[in-house]
């Protein structure tokens, strides 16, 4: 039997999973059966991570364990900071992460070669906590080594996302961003088969090394089809400048069919359920109390107001990106820093998925549909 | 329409590709349409290489003008070295691999972001040609760095494979070696959709930087699953020790239902056309000529008449690591280096993939089968 061939393998299923459920048609994305909703109003990035990780809340015990194993694991050794320092200054964070996070096994030998233990609990359980804690705190250090710093030293008390508001700017973390942040990462943290989520699977399904596979995830990631948009929804706001320039801009750009950055999601025909949690909170914690935001700010709520009035007819609404980009800059990260950010959070998922692939492991070897030569024969040098 | 989901989509055509040909039941191997057999008797890896990334033989100007770019690229920038320094000892080479050619788009800033640029024929050859000539390099210097010593330096006069044999040993190249090897790049070079090559199909589909994709499908390779069979070999031919031992320890593996590694491979039901050619290679060079081996290599031949007795007739022959083991540890390699051997020949299929990739992109985007839990409600944290 020959199959049809589908570019991009839409809609083809390439795995059986427990882990998340979109509903693009009602807007509902939930994880091992919770929806986000609920998981950004009463959960925290570490419980959340947990969840993804072994398909239940935790009990108070298992989550302060977790927490305590985040926070040790914070620590990151002379050698891969002198490594990062080789680095070149106009070094990409995402790339950054994917080299950093590649050497990762060797600085780790427990880490390093699982020799047919794929299913030691507590192996990958230790694994996991290991690169997830140092996504964070390496994505907040390249944002002091990069300018020829050194980086502020992680703190163990703090939160997950406490803690990087920390080591970025060497203050005490402002409980409103902190929680601000907390929920960004919830809301990031996993959506199915994505193009880096499927590189894990691929990768993982060789068994390689877990932080090979999160490399590998990330590399998928920094694409620009993929994670950047957050990136460019900023870019946008500051072309726009003043928000009294907002609507003229958006016309002008939807009269020359240019895409709106931040806006529409293909999974979603509704609003992007991660959108209007974030603009919820960023009501509550931000606007209603008063809070000092900057002109970039102002600016995107009027651009979400005329994009409300000229596209939501249209089935199409702010996405994710819109929202997180900015409170990122508001937070004070580098624009660059954003889909690293997201690397972060996604990183509970594509470790969920690894260990998921694990538990009944088949090797990806999809074909191909051959349309080259066939039967040439070599031709010398002196006769071409 | 629901699809049927098929476990590591085996038989799912994942792409329309014109670069190799697999015939399992004949057991041929073409690339480009040219024949395995013919490009590894008349060929150069120089010359396949440029083959599979450009479709067609190159004309002589062509070919010198790619040779002198490869020995160019040939050099490593000092802060290359460094990093390489900052990794432990212990670093398995496809973890240093993977590592480093991730760093090597910061590196190259010309490399490093394509804005579109996708099918610029410049970049593509030159980003292509700067990572080509880095990987063997890399392995090389590897060798050295992993024991404290400071590598040796690159040469530009050599070919691909001279330069690796330098590399290595300092020395200059004995030619049989460097045609072994050289053989071995050729065989090596491309083999349809492997998991690494579709992981850098994946990885290229977000238009992530060519450096992010390789790195990526080193990851890929670097699982025991995918990549690790030849040093497996020789561990297998270690254990067994003297060529006298071999009858009794391979009849006992079969009786075992052990695997014997080097045998058989999923994709060819008759012999490994790679393997056939090494084998005629080896007689042709080695033996023929009364070169020196050594026992271990004697053992491998015993191993080899005696799984031809016993294994033959279930149509499971030797693969081509069999052979490729084998001959990497006369040339000097050490074990860990061979699957990174792979990676720097298999580089020339995963690049020409990728520019295969980007003339018609589509992001990957699969579907999963969900089947996990529904509609939970949140439980906090007292209630648990």
């Amino acid at each position: 039997m020959t199959m049809e061939y589908i570019p991009g393998l839409a809609g083809v299923p390439a795995t059986e999973s427990s882990i998340s459920y979109i509903d693009g048609q009602a807007g509902i994305l939930s994880y091992r059966g919770y929806s986000i909703a609920e998981l950004a109003q009463y959960s925290s990035f570490e419980e959340t991570s947990l969840l993804l990780l072994t398909g239940e809340l935790p009990s108070e015990a298992e989550l302060d364990r977790f927490k305590c194993k985040l926070g040790e694991n914070r620590r990151v050794k002379y050698n891969v900071r002198a490594l990062m320092k080789c680095l070149p200054a106009s070094t990409h964070p995402m790339h950054m992460l994917q080299t950093v996070v590649a050497s990762l096994a060797s600085f780790y030998p427990s880490t390093a070669y699982m020799a047919g233990d794929e299913n030691d609990a507590t192996y990958i359980r230790e694994v996991s906590e290991n690169i997830l804690a140092h996504m964070g705190t390496l994505v907040a250090m390249w944002e002091h080594l990069r300018y020829g710093y050194d980086p502020i030293a992680p703190r163990k008390d703090l939160s997950y996302a406490g803690n990087m508001l920390y080591m970025l700017s060497g203050k005490e973390p402002e409980p409103v961003w902190e929680r601000l942040l907390d929920a960004c990462l919830i809301l990031h943290a996993e959506h199915t088969i994505n193009a880096s989520t499927f590189t894990a699977l691929v990768t993982g399904s060789t068994l390689a090394n877990p932080c090979s596979v999160v490399s590998s995830a990330i590399g998928s990631l920094s694409g620009p089809l993929h994670g950047a948009a957050n990136e460019k929804v900023i870019a946008m706001l500051e072309d726009i400048g003043d928000a009294s320039n907002a609507r003229a801009y958006i016309e002008k750009r939807l009269a020359n069919k240019q895409v709106i950055w931040g806006m529409g999601h293909r999974e979603y025909k509704t609003k992007d359920p991660r959108a209007a949690i974030l603009q919820q909170l960023i009501q509550e914690h931000l606007i209603d109390k008063g809070g000092k935001l900057s002109k970039l700010f102002e600016t995107a709520l009027v651009v979400e107001d005329v994009c409300k009035e000229l596209l939501a007819h249209k089935g199409v609404y702010p996405n994710v990106d819109f929202y997180s980009g900015i409170l990122y800059r508001e937070m004070g990260f580098d624009p660059a820093s954003y889909t690293p950010i997201f690397a972060i959070s996604r990183s509970a998922g594509w470790l969920a998925h690894w260990h998921e692939q694990l538990k009944k492991n088949k090797i990806y070897r999809p074909t191909q549909v051959y349309q080259g030569e066939c039967d040439r024969q070599y031709v010398p040098m002196q006769d071409r």
